[in-house]
C-alpha cells in the first residue's frame, strides 16, 4: 500500500497531533516480554518507525471538526495504523511484493526473518481488534459495530482482496477501470472505513458519513496515483524500493504521466468537494489535504 | 498445533453436533466472489476439511451442561475453529514448520501458493473477530469482552508467542518445564480461552470458569504429548507429515515414551477431576474426553 513521499512540507498544527498519536501507539503496542522478544520488537519497529500517520490524523481531524475530541478517536486511529502496519509487513514479503526497503529501512522480514514478520503482522491485527473492542467511552454496541467494520475492511472484500488482485491480475493487461478498482481495494477501502468509523464515534449523520466515505475513496485514488508517480523516482525520497511496479499494469503505464497528474488533481478536487458538503468551505481536513498533495 | 489421530472411535452423540458445526462454518465463511477467488477457496478448504472440531465441540458441550444451548455457542465455536485453522495454515508454511501434508492433503501453501496461504490466514482471523462481534443474543458488553479474549489468545501472550518459542527455542536443550510452557502456549491457551468464553456465554460462575480453564490446560498438555507420540508414527493415520519433531527438544525426546504415556494419563486424570468440580461425576464432556484419549 502506498505512502506519500516525505517531501511534504511540515505542518505545524499537525505535529502535536502526530506526536500524541505516536505516544499512544507506543502505549497500545505490547511491550516485549524480554529483550529477546523479537516479535514485539518487530511490531514496535514496524509501527513506530517515522511515518506520516495519515490515516489516524484524518480520523482525528474528521472527528474534531464534527465537534468530537474523544480520546477514543485517537485509540481508533492507532488501531487503523496497526492494521496498516500489518498490511505493509505482509505486502513486502518475498511471496508478495518482495521489497527490501520501507520507510528508508530494511523491511521487517529482512531484519527479523519471515517467520517473525508473519507473526508480528498477525499480532498487530489482533491488537487492533483488541483496542477497538476496548475503546474508552464508546457504547458497547458501537464498539461491536466498529470491530465488524474493521474485520470487513481487512478481509476478503477489503485489503486481502486488493492485495490478491494486485498480485495476480496486476501482470495482465487491464483497462483503466479494473486498475482503479484494485487501487480502491488496496488503499481506498481502508481510508473509507477509517473515516466512516471516525464519523460513527463522532455521531455524524448518515449523510455526513456518506460524504466522508466518498472523500476517502477519492483520496485513496489520488494516493495510489501519487504512489505510481513516486515509484519511478528516487528511493532516497520515498524511503522505499522504486521500480517495484515494473511489469505491473498501472494507470501510469497505461495513460502516461501527464494524464495521471490530471487525474490526480481531479481526485483531489473531488475529495475537497465532498469535504465541503460536510464542513463548509474551510476546514482543517481540507488544509491537511492541500499540504499532502502540495508536492504533486 | 497438534491434532488427535483419527483412530478415535466414532461417537454417535457427537456426530450430529459436528455436522451442525460444519454446516454453520460453511455459512459463516465467506463465499467466493467468483470461481477464481482462490483466497476464499483456500479459507474454505482449510477450515472445512474433514476434522474433529474438538475445540467447538468442547465449547458447546461445556455450555450445554451448564444449561445453555444458545446458538451463540455454535457461532463462537466456529470463530475459534477459524482461528485454529489460520494457525495451522501459518504453522505449515516454509518459514515456519515447512509441512507438506495436513489432514491427509497437501498443505494450503502447497496447493494455493504462499501468498494465498498468508492472505487466507489473515482473512480467517478477521472473520473470526467479525463473528464474535456479531454473536446473536449475546449482550454487547460481553461480545466486546469475548473479542478482547480472542485477541489476547492469538497475540503476543498466546499463539504467536507459542509458535515463536517453538521455532526459536525448540532446537535448544531445554528442561521439561520449559517444554511444557511452550506446549501450553501452542495448544493449552486456545483451549483455555475457548472454554472460558463458553463459560462466559453460559453465565458460569467464576469458580466454574476457573475449573474449566484448568481442565483445558491439562487437556492441552495431554494433547501435545499425544501429538509427540503420533509424530513418531504413520502419516496415513495422522494425515500429517511425521518426523517433523526430529531435532526439536520434545518431552518425548527428553523423557522417553513410557514416561510420556504416564504423564499423558496423569494430565487426562487431572483434566477429569477439574470437570468433576463443575459437573459432578458423570458428564458428556468427560465421556468425550475418554473417547478422545481411548487410543492412547
Amino acid at each position: 500500500m502506498p505512502q506519500l513521499a516525505s517531501a511534504v512540507a511540515p505542518t505545524p498544527a499537525i505535529d502535536p497531533l502526530r506526536e500524541r498519536l505516536d505516544a499512544r501507539l507506543g502505549e497500545l503496542l505490547p511491550a516485549p516480554c524480554d529483550p529477546h522478544d523479537r516479535v514485539c520488537l518487530a511490531m514496535r519497529e514496524a509501527t513506530l518507525a517515522p511515518g506520516k500517520r495519515i490515516r489516524p490524523i484524518l480520523m482525528v481531524l474528521a472527528g474534531r471538526e464534527l465537534g468530537c475530541d474523544a480520546p477514543a478517536l485517537v485509540d481508533l486511529g492507532c488501531a487503523v495504523e496497526m492494521v496498516h502496519s500489518a498490511s505493509l509487513i505482509l505486502d513486502d514479503m518475498p511471496c508478495m511484493d518482495g521489497a527490501a526497503l520501507r520507510r528508508g529501512r530494511p523491511t521487517v522480514h529482512r531484519r527479523f526473518g519471515e517467520d517473525v514478520a508473519v507473526l508480528a503482522a498477525v499480532a498487530l491485527l489482533s491488537q487492533a481488534f483488541r483496542v477497538v473492542a476496548s475503546l474508552p467511552d464508546v457504547a458497547p454496541p458501537l464498539r461491536n459495530r466498529l470491530v465488524a467494520s474493521l474485520a470487513d475492511v481487512v478481509g476478503t472484500r477489503g485489503l486481502v482482496r486488493g492485495q490478491y488482485q494486485d498480485l495476480h491480475d496486476g501482470r495482465d493487461a487491464r483497462g483503466a477501470q479494473d486498475i482503479s478498482h484494485t487501487n480502491e481495494l488496496k488503499t481506498g477501502v481502508l481510508f473509507a472505513t477509517a473515516l466512516d468509523m471516525a464519523g460513527l464515534v463522532a455521531g455524524a449523520s448518515v449523510r455526513a458519513r456518506q460524504a466522508l466515505r466518498r472523500f476517502a475513496l477519492e483520496l485513496g485514488q489520488a494516493f495510489q496515483l501519487h504512489d505510481d508517480l513516486q515509484d519511478r523516482g528516487d528511493s532516497t525520497r520515498t524511503g522505499k524500493d522504486t521500480g517495484r511496479d515494473a511489469g505491473k499494469s498501472t494507470l501510469l503505464a497505461l495513460l502516461g504521466p501527464d494524464e495521471v497528474r490530471r487525474r490526480l488533481r481531479a481526485h483531489v478536487a473531488a475529495a475537497e468537494s465532498q469535504l465541503e458538503r460536510v464542513y463548509g468551505p474551510d476546514c482543517a481536513l481540507g488544509a491537511y489535504l492541500d499540504r499532502l498533495f502540495a508536492a504533486a
